[in-house]
């Protein structure tokens, strides 16, 4: 790579940030939506449309129309949909719910992310909210962040866990917890999924979370098969089970943490017992890791202060450090997931042998 | 562009945040310094010698690794420059300088770009700094945004003013009005690069501006051959005057405050009264210009809630519809800048004929 390579690619990171704000801009004033119901209308009536004014909606019009996303036409002065006007509808609300998220929990709380780096703490939550504590404990407080999370959280899941359990094995009868387990949804896709006879499942978190839990349960119809305890994982893990759940959970902590949760849940275990994990990782091969370019910095400086995906032989390399004999271990297939998707996820799979 | 390229290319617009605020951490919390000092440290050496923790260093390595910017020997743990080694320290201190400009007064009010547009005000600047008003105002306030504004715009003057004043016409003994000339200092160099017996050169801008533009001319020894008129163009252009400069002021507004402007400055000359434009610009054809992936969202959401870069073409023709006629426009040849660049400057020049 050249220095003047070098210098250009630069470039591109400079104009990130306003790049990013441009495009979200331009769909959340409803311009996007404007031209799909009436194309080839003017900046004047775009602004009208609106509610900004036409100079404004030139200019940010400017680099629509630079990637080929909507089309001007410089003798009538008229704009038109041109390559999003092929975009189906539930890519886009895929692709735009995935950018509020980025832009609410996110785009500010970068700014700080040296000073979060250094302290191990999400500054930007305490400068902007002035909140102490992680992102997720935010959201408890603060509507704005918990909202955009969950429009793209919900669908997420329900992606992501049919392909998880289709790819773990639970024994018919087994009893299964769910190690933060949250308010119970990974309880309830255990049996949606996984069910059999004599099945039951723990939701094992911080015990505010019973109520919210208990509720789910019965609005599921499975609060006859599931159960929660309340604790703290890293005070000790409830022992009695057969398999244990470990989804999005290992992400949040840096590898001495990581160890201290996959040494207790051995400890937890008879010999036998199982442990399966969902995590979102890096591609073994960097270079091809779309992952790096966004979670690192999110994770440091917006979520955890700590933390992030790590590559499968990282997580696997753990599991092996904890006593764990890995069983099973797979990635998505970058191949089958949209061209605009960011994580990845990796599931892997161990049993305690001695 | 096929659907899957749209959003393909959408993926690099979601990680445009996170992207530019990890690299500049790296740089921030002195990674690469470290790195350019002592090459083949481990995440666990470069945190200790960086006050973080080794894995967050191996968390914001990853993307520099990805990019070649920096080099990760496996095998060994450790770091060392990549391509970061060949750029040039002038280069990289460039690049630095804009991207805490972009930092400090861009990547957190782009947040509120949707408002900002919708109101033509500087939103961010009140819910980040309760301040009302646009950027520069601010930066009378807040010196965060002054210092990182002042690094970079200083070495920018330095480079730009040399080329606009080699390429317009300054008759010997002129007298010449700097309109919105801030503190001087386009004042100081019309006499440094146009230098002439009897050039006599008007600073005009805001009243309270006179004390720092007086020292300034003193401090340059131009005291004796340069005024300041204090006033607000749009109440007035003062008058008497054979050319004046108009640098930098016209992107700030929209066109009908521009063409406010520019008949204002036509009324204050006689007929032969000339007028030297610099303005930042979009090249005519948008798809070569960079400018539009961030002047837009920069000027509407953090700079002043309206204007912005025009195409050459459209300077030109509103300089005409003020009553100009034009003798003289050229663009900064893009091949000529380095390959960061950003901002593409152009002039124009325009003669009163009747």
């Amino acid at each position: 790579m050249t220095a003047q390579a070098t210098l250009a690619r630069f470039r591109e990171y400079m104009v990130g940030p306003a790049r990013f704000m441009n495009l979200l801009s331009c769909f959340e004033l409803g311009l996007v939506d404007a031209l799909r119901k009436q194309p080839g209308m003017t900046a004047a009536e775009l602004g009208a449309a609106v509610g900004a004014k036409p100079d404004a909606v030139e200019q940010l019009l400017y680099l629509p129309v630079k990637e080929g996303f909507v089309v001007h036409d410089e003798t009538s002065g008229t704009y038109s949909l041109g390559a999003l006007a092929d975009v189906a509808d539930v890519d886009l609300q895929r692709v735009l719910a995935f950018m509020d998220k980025i832009k609410v929990t996110t785009l500010r709380q970068l700014y700080y992310l040296t000073d979060s780096v250094r302290t191990g703490t999400i500054v930007g939550l305490k400068e902007l909210y002035g909140f102490e504590g992680d992102l997720y404990a935010a959201m408890g407080v603060h509507a704005d962040l918990r909202d955009s999370w969950s429009r793209l959280m919900d669908s997420v899941t329900d992606r992501i866990d049919p392909w998880f359990f289709g790819n773990i094995d639970i024994p018919a009868g087994a009893q299964v917890l769910d190690l933060a387990g949250h308010t119970g949804l990974g309880a309830i896709h255990t049996h949606r999924f996984k069910g059999s006879p004599g099945l039951r499942v723990t939701t094992f978190d911080l015990p505010e979370k019973r109520e919210d839990c208990l509720r789910n349960f019965r609005q599921h119809g499975v609060d006859g098969t599931s159960s929660f305890i309340g604790g703290d994982v890293f005070q000790g893990v409830p022992e009695g089970f057969d398999v244990v759940l470990i989804k999005h959970f290992l992400n949040m902590f840096d590898k001495d943490d990581v160890l201290r949760i996959l040494n207790a849940v051995h400890a937890s275990l008879e010999v036998g017992g199982q442990v399966h994990i969902l995590v979102p990782i890096y591609a073994e091969n960097i270079k091809e890791s779309w992952s790096v370019d966004y979670y690192p910095s999110f994770f440091l400086g917006c979520a955890t202060g700590q933390g992030g995906p790590q590559k499968l032989s990282t997580f696997r390399s753990w599991l092996e450090e904890a006593g764990f004999t890995v069983t099973g271990e797979m990635s998505q297939d970058p191949a089958e997931l949209p061209p605009d998707a960011l994580p990845l996820q990796g599931i892997l799979s161990a049993t305690k042998t001695g």
